[in-house]
């Protein structure tokens, strides 16, 4: 992996490195780590961190976190230590499968867990590619959430970000073991479908699930011109680095 | 179940009896029977029709469907019979359990099932409380939506309403069974919570899940006066019989 890019987050305030092609974080990345309700002083796992991108946000926002990243693919890995250092942010990166959770993640529990599953999943990518230590992203969806609640401890918080069309293999694979179900629609403009979900879960727990009023990115009906039109509450959280406080009743209306 | 009162339903197009007291059908049964995609010379099963204010709903929007309803408290289906001659509509309604489905149920097949499951489930009424009848009003959620994809032909619909903290068991019992899922949130005004959810299914169908922009009920930010503040699509739907054509790609944009 030659061909890097540094692309600006939050308003410019982080500078990231990551590959020129294949898989590049963007503003999903954010908002994932602009919903994880942590607080300074607790730790954090992300699977699948990739460069970084989610960690190192939610590092920024949030002082004094723990921040732990399993990824799959070691040149990414490399990434994400660089990207972390040159944040000012002590992370502590491990290669390895979540599928085959590394020895010394397996020893420890985490007050939250984030992840932003791969998409596309299975079947895309051939073994014989060239990128053959990849195979395990095929990974399935369940796969990543059951994983995912294993290294919690209890009543600590699950917050994933997806395709709002795999809504039902989420709800279905926290059943029974995680509860307060939080789901965030995320709606590119007002009126459509959502595009994504994110879906902030507490392990053990009873409380009931909530599904809130859609999130918006941008302002106008259609894509008119190539100038931002993110809404306020995008701008927030896109450009100023707000969090998204799902678990406040009062959520969206106060953004 | 001598105290029988008559509400006006669709604007007064229809004037259905309900017990005074005891569960009451009311715009959760209207919304239920505007999103059920039926077309003239379709078969409905509506399971635990109660009075028989969505099947009614239904057969009052669409002419020429074949109306089936299967209602466990005779009191309530007698109340059905009546409303539907009443409305110059015939309909089948058994009375019976969805726990054990009457045989003759059990040897057709529908177009649609539509079910309208009680709220609160299980525990509340005591079996000596003289609704020993209403015994098994208390079928798990996930019971009623089993029941319901057995009755459907293969490529049926399934079209439930239900607090949209139960989701999670809805799309959960969905999973394999039915695809094409398509989810409305309702919400009472912009920037709320859904309260409801519509959930809409075919039956042994793979195409993928649809999370919808929700419904809005009230036109108001909060409830400040008696004055009815419908939004107009839901004046539409709950005055003027509108459909809720939940399979348009455009929906709710063009209501």
């Amino acid at each position: 992996m030659t061909d890097i890019r540094r692309d600006g987050f939050l308003g410019g305030r982080l500078t990231l490195a990551q590959p020129a092609h294949g898989y590049r974080a963007g503003a999903d990345a954010v908002m994932l780590a602009a919903a994880c309700p942590a607080q300074s002083g607790q730790s954090v796992l992300e699977l699948g961190c990739g460069a970084g991108v989610a960690l190192i946000c939610l590092g920024h926002r949030v002082a004094g976190l723990s921040l732990t990243g399993l990824e799959l693919q070691e040149s990414y890995a490399v990434l994400a230590r660089d990207n972390a250092a040159a944040s000012g942010l002590a992370a502590n990166i491990v290669t390895g499968d979540l599928t085959r959770m590394p020895t010394d993640l397996r020893a420890q529990s985490f007050d939250h867990v984030i992840a932003n599953p791969p998409y596309f999943l299975g079947g895309t990518v051939a073994p014989d590619s060239g990128r053959g230590t990849a195979r395990h992203e095929d990974a399935p969806l369940s796969q990543w959430i059951e994983t995912g609640l294993r290294r919690l401890r209890p009543g600590g918080w699950l917050t994933v970000i997806h395709r709002a069309e795999r809504l039902g293999v989420i709800l279905a694979t926290l059943g029974g073991l995680a509860g307060e179900i939080t789901i965030l629609p995320i709606s590119a403009r007002k009126g459509r479908d959502a595009g994504r979900v994110i879906v902030l879960s507490r392990k053990g727990a009873r409380a009931p699930l909530r599904l809130l009023y859609p999130f918006i990115m941008h302002e106008k009906p259609s894509h008119l011109t190539d100038a931002e039109d993110l809404t306020p509450a995008a701008h927030a959280v896109l450009r100023d680095g707000a969090p998204l406080n799902l678990r406040d009743p009062q959520f969206p209306m106060t953004m």
